[in-house]
């Protein structure tokens, strides 16, 4: 890395593409390549998705991508909230199309026509599905790779409840699998509940996961939505109840994209490249020989080493032989690997290995006899140490504020309180020119900066991406 | 299933929504919702896919849906093969495009811009990647789950090499991983070079792996294409030799898809429905309790089975209260799993349980001690029996011909001598309302069917799907 992180936009940009995660040539504007790296690591994220959804009862299945203009039409603030950034095919071959589809930028359109035929009676509920996709939005905004992009790789699980209290019981599930999510990925977050404004259109009300980038903005990693009955009355999603009536479903989404992984770079990467969470890692300890003149004698020991810890860690071998281990030590530290073993003559005469945490930087000479123990136990430490130190940094840049004064210049979250009123969050957002990104769950009396209304309302104001 | 396999299109049609495979219902035509268990089924040949591709040194990528207009107007040929059947964006929200975007039939024309990117030297050779996408066709003829779709779950590894030869020796790897596929998923086939007139559009020539379906129609189950220099020159992938001068690469590509899944159900189903091959199946043993008075005992020792085999198999237990085990009987066949696991009050007993056989319906017992192994070799046995019984099958369905008569009426491939000729080709189809599927590797002396010129070329002739 030539950049330093202190100018993070630039750094951000030209790190993803240095550390081999995509390629942003692809001629189409908001749309990459997904370098082998970077989809090792999108699908390690996706695998461990696949794990906690199915362990709280979730199925995967696929939906078509292609959504006719008619479904996508039945709900109204849906349509209006999509409308301005759908893709739309409109014709097969060289014949216009007699409706129209369009891409999805979400599966509520494509979904709940068919859970309207699959779901009969009480039975049948709860629905707990989820599905791993490409999704497309036609963003007019600049973009950003991995934060703002027209083809977007995406999760989304859909439930359908019996009643209000079981997609409400379903929202705090949500929270609870959010909260494994991050831990695993080691990112640093709060929890907010969106404005009106700002809402998933059709939704009744939306959480946000809300993290901050180095540059101070909030990125939104996470969203969980309670759509009640608003979709279900469009779609004609009815059950018949044990009483004999019949009633609409109550339904919840849980969205998350290759958003995350932009959270990951941004967040723990430093000088000298990413620094990637030892669970979700392509490759968690990386294998490199001390070459000197008895070179095929230290090849030889890095390779039973490998054959040592393959069953045990993702472990690479990096046997290049054009390259000199400076330049591989550049190279991995770049890649973000958390650990680098290091195996030279004089190690194999020691019956030892080097350890170098990518977090700290910290060497340690470790015998052969404890080495998996030693390595088992720095992932974990590394894992924690990136959850601390991210933790800290992130709550450091949340800040209270008295009055309107100082939030422009605030590189982080500025917490006021504000009445609740729209017309007075709305004033907020103007003044300061910034947004209201939601509001926490934590209450706290004052008075609300605009009007000057006691409220127990918070308000998280921030630049969001 | 109440429809028997001999009126074998009713019955294809109905066992893929009975097992639970798909749902048909979806509102477009040619695309289908992924049910949990035919998703999981569907996975399970991708990782298989992941496994052996990532063992033959490539490297698994993602490359966007969305293809620029004039990206895929390089190469003259494929685009001719293609454009009638492509699905065109035109607009984002409200607003015309400035450039369609065609949503990819297959990648080369999204990779190989790229292509051009990576490639410098005959260091960056060979290239050899792959991806797993969905892809999509604008199919005018009558679509078919699974073997005719618009929306495609598509395999497609791409290779370059700097010459000829070796561009040779990934076809022949090709061919190897390509057995290794049919034999995981327990599908016999016949490999032959595709006609002039039936080639991929821009390929060299063309090989397809071919599989007679119970209708007698044969279905392409894989497709391994030489490109040599066609779309290289076309796309500017060139490369610096050792000895300084410049050359195009030498391309190859390897496709497949949900079709397999196709032949699968045709192939290795019967009257009671799925008879899915163990090396992919979702679940491979499922438990059904017996149950009888003391309903908890027997529960508990099938969970205590659960348990004991969870390690070593894809095991489920299906404790649904509501179901005899009758029933539950009838629905595992009808999914296709292939060893059902009987547990009763006196096989608690006797300490020992029952095994049942999908593909031939044989019953075992077998004491705890000793079910593990059993339940393996079970499962192997099974692979092997259906290996054998369906080549058997498709290999009683190839058949030869003296002349033309009958070639009309036969249920399967027909073998005839054909001179090479485009024009004595274009007859034998014309005569038969067959297609020559292709032509076998192996050789054999004899006279064109048609022009009674001495050859040694057969030809397949048969009705494709």
């Amino acid at each position: 890395m030539e950049i330093s992180k202190e100018n993070f936009p630039e750094w951000y940009t030209e790190i993803i593409e240095e550390a081999g995660l995509v390629d942003k040539r692809y001629p189409v504007k908001g749309m990459h390549v997904w370098l082998p790296y970077g989809w090792k690591l999108m699908r390690n994220i996706d695998d461990y998705f696949r794990e906690i959804f199915t362990k709280y009862g979730h199925d995967e299945v696929y939906f078509p991508l292609l959504v006719p203009e008619t479904e996508f039409k039945k709900e109204g603030e849906h349509i209006r909230g999509f409308e301005n950034e759908v893709y739309w095919v409109t014709h097969g071959g060289l014949d216009p199309l007699d409706v129209k589809l369009l891409l999805r930028p979400t599966s509520e359109t494509a979904m709940y026509p068919l859970f309207s035929l699959w779901i009969r009676t009480h039975a049948d509920l709860p629905l707990k599905i989820f599905q791993i996709v490409n999704i497309f939005r036609y963003e007019t905004k600049q973009t950003r790779t991995f934060i703002r992009m027209r083809e977007v790789h995406f999760f989304e699980s859909h439930t359908a409840h019996a009643t209000e209290e079981e997609a409400e019981e379903q929202i705090r599930e949500n929270i609870e699998i959010w909260k494994k999510v991050a831990h695993k990925l080691a990112l640093p977050y709060v929890l907010v509940r969106k404005t009106e404004w700002d809402k998933f259109p059709g939704a009744a009300y939306s959480i946000g996961a809300e993290t901050i980038m180095p540059s101070g903005r909030t990125l939104q990693i996470g969203t969980i939505h309670q759509y009640l009955q608003n979709f279900s009355r469009a779609y004609e999603i009815q059950y018949l109840k044990e009483d004999g009536t019949h009633d609409y479903v109550h339904q919840t989404t849980f969205g998350m994209s290759e958003r995350l992984i932009g959270a990951i770079v941004g967040i723990h990467g430093d000088d000298h490249g990413l620094v990637i969470p030892p669970e979700i890692a392509p490759i968690q300890v990386v294998i490199v020989p001390i070459v000197s003149k008895n070179k095929e004698n230290v090849l030889e020991e890095a390779r039973k080493v490998l054959e040592e810890l393959r069953n045990n860690f993702r472990v690479h071998l990096d046997d290049r032989d054009a390259y000199t281990p400076g330049y591989k030590f550049y190279d991995w530290e770049l890649k973000g690997v958390p650990i680098r073993l290091e195996i030279g003559p004089r190690d194999i005469e020691k019956n030892q290995v080097v350890l170098v945490r990518r977090d700290t930087f910290e060497k340690i000479s470790v015998s052969r006899g404890e080495y998996v123990e030693k390595i088992s136990s720095l992932l974990k430490d590394i894992h924690k140490n990136l959850i601390v130190r991210s933790n800290k940094e992130m709550f450091s840049r949340i800040k209270e504020f008295n009055s309107l004064d100082g939030i422009r210049e605030h590189k982080g979250i500025a917490v006021v309180h504000w009445c609740g009123s729209e017309e007075c969050g709305r004033r907020i957002e103007e003044s300061t020119d910034k947004r209201i990104i939601g509001i926490p769950f934590e209450k706290k009396p004052g008075k609300c900066v605009i009007c000057g209304k006691e409220t127990d309302t918070l308000a998280y104001v921030a630049k969001p991406y």
